[in-house]
């Protein structure tokens, strides 16, 4: 495990809990001696190690974990194919396209002896970060997206996929297949945009102490991932600025219809006579509510399906995850959402 | 108590425990027959009882608190007047510079014996709502608007706003003292335009299944509120437009930053070489986190005030609020945020 943050040190620890022998790693001395001393206290049956260099972490491993921020990744897989890695390599990090490029540009390399690589991202955040947030149990029942690509891939082979798809299944993940792209467009929605909308708000009301007096719950739950810590929100964001740019257009010309309806057209917020901003923003809000309503999706009934790269993509197009996969890597156990 | 949706059930109730006598009234004979049964369960010391007309209702009161969405406040107040009420009259709606504007129009009219009003706020919403979720601690440690004005006042006399005062301060409230256009600013940032981003966010994301599949934390949170009934929200926010569109204009102000730092200034999500969104972004992101983390503004020093309209309002503008009423209506107990 390269980076015991929130996320590497909860892998961590799902993992050692689970029964795996891991390793972790962190570049901060203060984040190591953090997790050593998590180390001894740790039960018995679920012991990790925390070692000083990458090398010592990753020499032996079947399988390195890349729990960095985004601009730190290239170097961890230079790093990587500088000690000679052999095995197969993983990562958590929140944009999947600008990871996989990285990947790319270094899995077949001259002396690269990278066997192959997996992109992967538990949807599992928190407003808390660092490893003294970090918890075994983070994972259990959240969607964990693993990247496969629509044609041949240069990059992910299937069987390498279902590895880790099993690995994390037995973590309690839902696993979800996307390509890199498909991640990126959706997290932009439903993750990077929400940070966006939650620090301009904050900063907005900032200005009025009457203002923050009276925020209630709508300010709160509207705001909370504002508190998250900046540079990861902007590593986040602005690492996936191609995808998150046309969602917050989206998300902002929904807004407008939403100004259009109190204005009843006009370009300030007096309605015209005969107007009723009311009415109009009615059916506005209706369409927010059934999705909210609705959501989550609920599981459907739970089906096999071939473990084939095209039966995959469209599960994961359709909504749906799977929760398992065969020992012997034909089939996989999937669930869709109930409609 | 005239409506018995979530607030006013909650005020019925609060009211009952803490010792009033409490009628209340629905226009809606379902509500009517849950708050009875309901009635006939509550505790001794906390009985209310329900009518079957605002007349029964209203004509021995001292008070009359008008629970209703915005749309039917005129037609209570008619019906008040109508029946030679002449008591006073508060009430919960979530703006109050327009129910100030059909008070206005009708507390010295001609047929009116209405004693005065006082427009009230409590900051205490739900996305769940109607009496069923009515809870008698609903308002405790909740920041309550009590509206008074700036200069001589043809709506609220300061005796009839600190009779009120001390009803609400009993209850556990906090009651902040505003203006009702500073009122209807405050409340468009920290409510309004939260509601309008969570119902955009939840739409926009509704037609990508999986997106729906990897909303987590920050989508929930962000969403939260377009749950709640597209009525009641599209009364609140379309009955405050006038302070809702610039509210919502600063927050797409602020959303069009991010966007300028996400694309290096160009139009489209690519940026410039050389252009880094990922720093150009942690500045933006920067003031959200330090609103987001000095928030709620934690309590200064209890203080006592004396009970005038100009050292309230102040108090109200500075982020403050008062947790008691002397008997002798002289001074207040009032807390500013610490700073």
């Amino acid at each position: 495990m390269i980076g015991l943050g929130l996320i590497g040190g909860s892998l961590l620890r799902a993992l050692a809990a689970s029964g795996h022998q891991v390793l972790g790693y962190d570049a901060d001395p203060a984040t190591r001696a953090t997790a050593r001393t998590a180390a001894a206290r740790a039960p018995a049956g679920a012991r990790w190690q925390v070692t000083s260099t990458v090398r010592d972490a990753a020499s032996g491993a079947e399988l390195v974990a890349v729990a960095v921020p985004l601009p730190a990744v290239g170097d961890v897989l230079d790093e990587l194919v500088a000690i000679g890695y052999s095995g197969l390599v993983t990562d958590v990090t929140s944009v999947k396209g600008p990871v996989r490029d990285l990947v790319a540009a270094r899995l077949h390399g001259p002396h690269s002896r990278l066997a192959g690589f997996v992109g992967g991202h538990p949807m599992a955040g928190r407003e808390t970060s660092g490893f003294a947030a970090a918890d075994a149990e983070l994972f259990r029942g959240c969607a964990w997206v693993l990247c496969l690509d629509p044609a041949d891939d240069p990059v992910t082979t299937l069987a390498d996929w279902l590895d880790v798809a099993a690995l994390v299944t037995g973590l309690g993940a839902r696993v979800v297949p996307a390509t890199a792209a498909e991640h990126d467009q959706a997290v932009a929605l439903v993750s990077h945009v929400p940070h966006l909308l939650a620090s301009a708000l904050a900063a907005t009301a900032a200005a009025d102490p009457l203002a923050l007096t009276l925020g209630a719950g709508s300010f709160r739950d509207g705001t909370r991932v504002a508190a998250s810590r900046p540079a990861l929100t902007a590593a986040m964001c602005g690492g996936n600025a191609a995808a998150v740019v046309p969602a917050l257009d989206a998300v902002m010309a929904s807004l407008t219809e939403a100004r259009t309806a109190l204005t009843g057209g006009t370009a300030t917020g007096t309605a015209p006579a005969g107007a009723d901003p009311i009415a109009a923003l009615r059916p506005w809000l209706a369409a927010g509510h059934a999705a909210r309503t609705e959501w989550p999706p609920a599981p459907g009934p739970t089906l096999e399906l071939p473990a084939r790269q095209d039966a995959l993509l469209r599960l994961g197009r359709g909504g749906g995850w799977i929760t398992a996969v065969a020992a012997d890597r034909r089939t996989v156990t999937a669930v869709r959402p109930a409609r």
